[in-house]
């Protein structure tokens, strides 16, 4: 389906992956698996209460014991600044400093010879804490007299957002009908298979870090700023992170184990278990209260929306996501009048942060829910609703952004032909369901990358994207082996030190193939054009004469080797050429926001079990708008993995609370989707149109999919059911009251 | 006494050193500091034999012991290369094969938890040789009938290199006065201050290497050959190194290590003794036969000269030595007839290497000892007969080579009048002495620097000189400081790592400051040039309207800082620039060879305890042109270390012979110079004719001030007690024995 001519040797190939062999046989090194000589082992003491002030700490007892080398609390911190946030919303200590603000806040950190020692030692710390009133839930956060969690935020309000286009009040006079539903989407676990895990050394030398990211640069950037260090100081190695999904994007407990580094004057791993990683962050919990006007026809003409994002302790990420719920409310649908509003609020919970597709989910909960509603009230086909109100390629999405850059009919189309779409209830009475993906990823610039190429001519590059599962040393390897002209296997990445590894903003808002491939692709286009200059040199011929080919330029029936050319450039001593390259502000079209639009299609077949609630996922069909699929196989891996995510959440993710306290915080009682789980059919489909800004006209995903899958489902089993369910997850019980009270209806 | 205009704020200055803290507080780390997790100790078993068959080695009882991981010997090798050599000359085994051919040669090697377990394992690997004929000076090894080292060398030649210009025999038939002597150099231990050592590390992600080594990448090479592995798969670490001189040219002990790694499956760290160090490698013993013809008004007319270098074992450096010798030999006079010959000879000793100007003091002794013995013959000032004879600039000093690029005389004259040179002796009856150090240094081309600029305005750059104690990060980083315009403190060097750091073929033969310094001056001006064009997108003026200074751009009284504005290129997201520069064949002048002349210029002082022998230095003056000196202090420093150097081997060093085995081979017995050497009088000057096709002007420098030492002191000597010594060192004894002679002949 690639409209792009150029013909590709190694792009395009789902070729093995080059990190592959290292993992599959268990010699890829997690920082869990790494020894720092001289390293002592870290644990943090969290706050039992989700609100309390701190009267007192007394670690003398921890810090008499044998083999407890440091014991850090708020007070070693006042030399430096030690608050993190994003952007101007540095409002989150390291460690709690004079209050504790959610259940699981660290208020001290032990540094000891070994784990068991550091763990026992943190019971030997004695804080004295005055309980607080405690606020959970949004609708306590903003009850009048509720207790502020900060000065500066005002009924506790972190951010706010609006998006106005026409006359809402206006658009719904014209409609004919008008419905307005409330839809629920809980806090989410990231699960990522490894923990939060950090290693630090405070020295001489400066900061060292190996730590478990996808944000080297900005683990650089909030250490630099707590410990008023220049970026050149502070060292962050990443090589293998066994999982992200936005819960490692930016500092998370990397700067306390430098802050515990510092004090023992040792290098300090903190390795975290998976109840601690639930305190770390989460996904927000959002309340979306939305209003659609329709007409007859099914022609959308106005949303009205108040968007509640339940952000935890800190702003961490929380007024991104909230002002990114703007767009991802409309789904990607036309409509002459909108009002959307969105509230970011902080609670007495822990941190909300970044996670696949921000606020993409809870608010295609929302919105794909109700598309159905809609259908079912005015007696039109779901397919045919959303094909009425598609949003065209080209056309504005919404004002003032990039108009968007798909042509969505034509995937959905593929979909849910795929599924064999006949109507919402197929002939053996399962339900159907379908929904989109259409968001507008962060995507943000600023990736330097650079390509080497040496004198026997293997090549080697450096680009600070994180490997977090994704395969994006493939990805990047195969841009350089093809801007290069050489065989995959002469070309080495590099793991991530900042210390050499050049800028990269992020791995994360499906940038990196687009981005950071983008900045890959014009390294490995600089090295070839000077690859290129000595050929031109050696063979006394202009460039049009010159094939590259396998690690070789030839001219006029003769050959020689890079490495020959290299070597005879640099006087026969070796020799190295660099190529550089860069995704900057030039990069962007205007518009410059999107970058790009990620598109996912979801269409799911369902049948459920009357008698216990179950529903059973007979199929389900996923598509991602590739722009160009540099690697297929991945990119369908990111997609079926994205949806599988999805179908965790829609079925049985969720945080539990009882008191302040999260009470399901192990994998036993926080049960995410396994192999069992896969949809009968499942079937990914890519769109490769070949028109996205990265390299080959490539374009992010990864996060298209799993948004449209939960209200898919949920319509699915409406559909075949009758039981509207509009918070997540279905759980059996959940859909087996509705089910139920759907048959109470109908008997009254 | 510079002719560059330009104005420079931070090239030129003395600045403190940038490794001066680390080093002082203790806190540099040098490879027997590191420790890599689950390194294990190694050690070589040796050969007490000069020369011996191996028939047969019996580890078991090593192997039993408890702590042993592993037993090395050459039956391991066998699906490797497992030979080293410059060049074409690989015929040094890693590890005795079969024969051992110099006492000191490695027959196997343990790998056990610790150092003394892997010492008493040593001694229980049984070796059975069979001990063959050995021959330890170069008489011995050409003699008829003298046992062959190689079968490929006949009379143990392993190179010779001839220098003819004009007809030798005609100028000496023109020549009124013709004299011939033979001057003997011995060995001479390099004596760094750390002595060989190395961890190196095998395993899945390939060969890693910590070494102290002036060459990270010849390392890399010589590993990546041995062990068949692309260079990429080879990873050096460099990072503080404990001098070198020479030693640490190339793979030494390295390969060895990375094989008892590879065998052991653990990270291995060995460590070497002084002894160890002492049959590693050495300097070439000399033995020059020159005959030279020469008018009454003193103009040389011809010069004949057989040069025989006892290069070891294996060839190593050595013919590369043998070719040096052959211009070395002519100091910087004008002879219009010359036949030089040079053969460099195979013995059963250590291998000769590299060494701070290679073949240089050694020909100097026997050229510049004689312009002395031809002065008193004439009866001319021994700086009259230099000054007529001295190869003017611009003049061509060795057919076919580039002509000489320096002022002899003027610098001459500086260091003549700096010593008061009235004549060879005072009126104190102070022995004067005089020599010069005019050399084609190696200098080889290929270097690759980059030097990046981070969103927080600092810089940061990678350079692949080995730190060797002669301070090359401190001006690698004053070249950026004034490249960028930015204060030093900015300017963070990143240690050597070859999996991240650009190529640069040594650190040695003067040529970092030189080559590797052009191309870091051509990375910092790649990274300025981006800053400008930045600077001039964001003022809209034309490049000439900016100015850069202190880390800020300005034009029309405007300000920014460099962060700003790659943070403005990068979307506000952060962002990095990479300048590229190289220094590649297109630098050298034609004809290429050498690169600059290296300058050295040596007066001496001395008086003599005639009861004694004992010689005191009164004073020395060395003078070195820098071309520029971009960090004066440091340029001194070199320049006087290196004649403090040939205090040693004019005094006091030589390797001691007894039975094929070293006898000296500890710093007890093998003397070096120390503080109280230093002469009363002690001055160097720095030439800076900013000529150099370094950064700036600049010409390497360091190498020169060793070479007219030996013969200076022997001149001065010679004039004050007429006694006249050809062989080195000149040991309180050996010249007491001359004064005898003297007087005896006086009495005959």
């Amino acid at each position: 389906m690639s409209t792009e001519k150029r013909s590709f040797s190694i792009v395009g190939q789902s070729v093995p992956r080059v990190d592959g062999v290292a993992k599959v046989t268990g010699n890829a090194k997690y920082v869990a698996d790494l020894t720092i000589p001289g390293m002592i082992e870290g644990k943090f003491l969290r706050s039992p209460y989700a609100h309390a002030r701190i009267r007192s700490i007394d670690s003398a007892e921890a810090e008499a014991m044998p083999g407890v080398v440091a014991v850090l609390t708020s007070k070693d911190l006042t030399d430096i600044g030690p608050y993190i946030g994003r952007g101007k919303n540095k409002d989150q200590p390291i460690i709690a400093t004079g209050r504790v603000i959610f259940a699981g806040q660290p208020v001290a950190a032990v540094a000891a010879v070994d784990r068991a020692t550091a763990e026992e030692a943190l019971g030997k710390i004695h804080v004295l804490y005055d309980e607080l009133p405690a606020v959970i839930s949004v609708d306590e956060a903003m009850a009048d007299g509720a207790p502020r969690l900060h000065d500066f935020a005002a009924r506790n309000i972190c951010a706010h957002h609006e998006l106005i286009k026409g006359d809402v009040e206006k658009g719904f006079a014209e409609a004919d009908v008008i419905v307005e539903d409330e839809f629920e989407f809980p806090m989410i676990y990231h699960y990522a298979m490894e923990p939060h895990a950090a290693i630090a050394q405070f020295d001489g030398d400066g900061i060292t870090i190996w730590t478990s990211t996808g944000h080297p640069f900005g683990v650089r950037q909030d250490v630099a700023e707590v410990f008023h260090a220049p970026l050149a100081r502070v060292r962050v190695h990443v090589n293998f992170v066994g999982g992200a999904y936005g819960s490692k994007s930016g500092g998370k407990i990397e700067p306390l184990v430098v802050a515990l580094a510092r004090k023992a004057q040792r290098p300090v791993r903190v390795v975290t278990s998976v109840a601690e990683a639930m305190v770390t962050c989460r996904r927000h919990a959002i309340t979306c209260k939305v209003k659609t006007g329709v007409k007859k026809d099914g022609t959308l003409v106005a949303k009205q929306a108040d968007i509640f994002l339940n952000t935890g302790a800190y702003a961490e990420t929380g007024p991104t996501v909230a002002g990114r719920t703007l767009t991802r409310i409309l789904g990607p649908y036309r409509y002459p009048h909108l009002k959307i509003n969105s509230y970011c609020i902080y609670t007495n919970t822990v941190s909300a942060a970044s996670f696949r597709s921000i606020g993409g989910p809870q608010t295609a909960w929302a919105t794909e829910s109700q598309m159905d509603i809609i259908a079912q009230k005015l007696g039109i086909d779901p397919v045919e609703l959303r094909l009425k109100n598609l949003v065209e390629k080209g056309e504005e999405l919404r004002p003032k952004y990039r108009p968007l850059d798909a042509d969505l009919a034509k995937g959905f189309k593929l979909v849910t032909d795929k599924l064999g779409w006949d109507g919402p209830l197929s002939k053996e009475g399962h339900g159907r369901g379908v929904g989109f993906g259409t968001t507008d990823p962060g995507a943000p610039l600023a990736s330097t990358a650079t390509v080497h190429v040496l004198a026997d001519g293997s090549v080697v590059f450096m680009c600070g994207t994180s490997e977090l599962g994704q395969g994006a040393k493939t990805i990047m390897s195969q841009i350089v082996a093809e801007e290069l002209r050489v065989p995959l296997d002469r070309v080495t990445i590099r793991p991530i030190d900042t210390a050499f590894t050049p800028f990269d903003r992020s791995t994360g808002s499906s940038r990196s193939t687009t981005v950071m491939g983008k900045a890959v692709e014009l390294a490995g286009g600089d090295a070839r054009r000077q690859i290129v200059e000595l050929a031109m040199e050696h063979f006394e011929c202009p460039e049009d004469a010159i094939t590259l080919q396998d690690g070789e330029a030839s001219a006029g029936g003769k050959k020689i080797t890079y490495g020959t050319l290299i070597n005879k450039h640099f006087a026969d001593q070796g020799g190295e050429l660099v190529g550089t390259g860069y995704a900057h502000s030039g990069m962007a079209p205007t518009p410059a926001n999107p970058l790009f639009w990620e598109i996912g299609i979801g269409a799911v077949e369902v049948s459920v079990d009357r008698e216990t609630g179950k529903v059973h996922v007979e199929k389900y069909i996923t598509a991602a708008d590739a722009g160009k699929a540099i690697h297929p196989l991945q990119c369908e891996g990111q997609d079926e993995g994205a949806a599988m995510m999805g179908f965790g959440h829609t079925f049985y993710e969720a945080y539990q609370w009882e008191g302040g306290q999260i009470i399901n915080s192990s994998l036993v009682d926080y049960k995410v989707p396994t192999f069992d789980d896969v949809p009968d059919e499942f079937e990914s489909i890519l769109i490769e149109d070949g028109n996205g800004p990265g390299p080959y006209g490539a374009k992010g995903l990864g996060e298209g999919g799993i948004i449209p899958v939960a209200p898919a489902v949920a319509n699915a089993v409406y559909w075949c059911t009758g039981a509207r369910v509009k918070s997540l997850p279905l759980t059996p019980e959940k859909v087996w009251r509705a089910i139920k009270e759907v048959a109470n209806e109908r008997k009254v």
